[in-house]
């Protein structure tokens, strides 16, 4: 896969690339990164690259020129028909599902404004995915690019090896995850549930499941609304 | 505001704690950023700071002692009662209302766990938040402690110049930003609609509320749900 960042702020992403799944990830040449100043193709004598909004107001607006320019070329350099992912607040909610579905794709372009808003003919003529990451105020988009990116990455075929094993993946399931304990059994005073060390292991997958039901009901009933429950776990719930 | 950051990955910040508004929030000394790799505290003496899980299962479990030990040192050296966040699928969803919140505080820690899962024992004995940038598996917390650090840092007085309008503010205002555009009015065949060229100023302010809540409706209506909205507006809906 090849993935392009066009922003302002290049130098923000060199410590994300450069560490653990994402650096392992073009290392093993599954995916290749290129993060390209969108300031280098404006057209204008001061390599501006924003302007004052039609009608007023504040703030200044995203000019359509250099960031049709760049895509322009992006595209011609890799033959390709991307898809163009545009990082806004006025976009879809992004969710591991969008993840599944872009990581099937060969070639990402991902938009990174900065502070300002964009010309509305980037969006309609350029863009074919607009994402927001979450209902939050967010400098610009270089941070949401970064989180699309992993969670795509970490996706692709023969990236992950061992190391990363699916413990943290609450949202494949459609449940949280249940508490995990390691060694000491006795932490200075605090103590491991015993049933996990009984080795008795249809109670201790039995335990997993309840803690998994209880903390998804306290702290996302929203997900059980989504999540076909079994007899056993509507059940459990009722007790 | 005092920043701790811990982490297996403390390269990963750099190009972002180094850049943009929040490089200027800490030379304008409004905020400071201070990473640690926790490893550095593991008494072990092969450094190492997961094992495997009590009762079985797939992958690894950050153990408590390097993380309990970490907090201590900064809360020591800090004099401080921070609030501590750990990043997890599991956590509260993360919204700007939050971000308000935590904006208030003088000393945050964030933990970010890699791959693996947190020992509960840290959950439930040092933990003050656990926080979820959304509904998507990342290979670590790193992404989100960034997210939350930029979304926090922004609302610190001061912070802000005249460089960052609220042009991107959508979840302030409870709706979806309008359109916006720029120079020039008609790039390659692409027009700005007429009205934003008339000059009409309350044709304008019209104009842009429409389209605010025509994309709200479109694209987010349950943020409608959580909007009052005034009798024009529910007139211009129902039209």
């Amino acid at each position: 896969m090849k993935i392009d960042v066009l922003t302002l702020f290049p130098e923000m992403f060199s410590g994300v690339f450069g560490s653990s799944i994402l650096k392992k990830a073009a290392e093993k040449e599954l995916v290749s990164y290129h993060v390209e100043n969108f300031r280098d193709f404006s057209d204008n004598k001061h390599k501006a690259v924003d302007d004052y909004p039609y009608g007023g107001g504040a703030g200044m607006v995203l000019k359509p020129q250099p960031i049709f320019d760049a895509v322009a070329h992006l595209q011609e350099k890799n033959d390709s028909n991307p898809r163009i992912i545009l990082l806004c607040p006025q976009g879809e909610p992004y969710n591991q599902q969008k993840a599944e579905e872009l990581s099937q794709e060969d070639h990402l372009i991902f938009i990174c404004g900065h502070y300002e808003g964009y010309d509305e003919r980037i969006r309609e003529h350029i863009v074919t995915d607009e994402i927001s990451i979450g209902d939050y105020v967010l400098t610009g988009g270089e941070l949401g690019a970064m989180v699309i990116i992993d969670s795509i990455v970490r996706l692709i075929p023969g990236v992950l090896g061992n190391e990363a094993s699916p413990i943290l993946d609450s949202f494949s399931s459609g449940l949280l995850e249940h508490p995990h304990y390691t060694r000491p059994a006795d932490f200075r005073g605090m103590k491991v549930p015993d049933v996990l060390l009984s080795g008795n292991h249809s109670k201790i997958d039995e335990w997993r499941q309840q803690e998994s039901l209880k903390r998804t009901k306290n702290r996302r009933p929203d997900l059980l609304d989504k999540h076909p429950l079994s007899e056993k776990q509507k059940k459990w719930l009722n007790e």
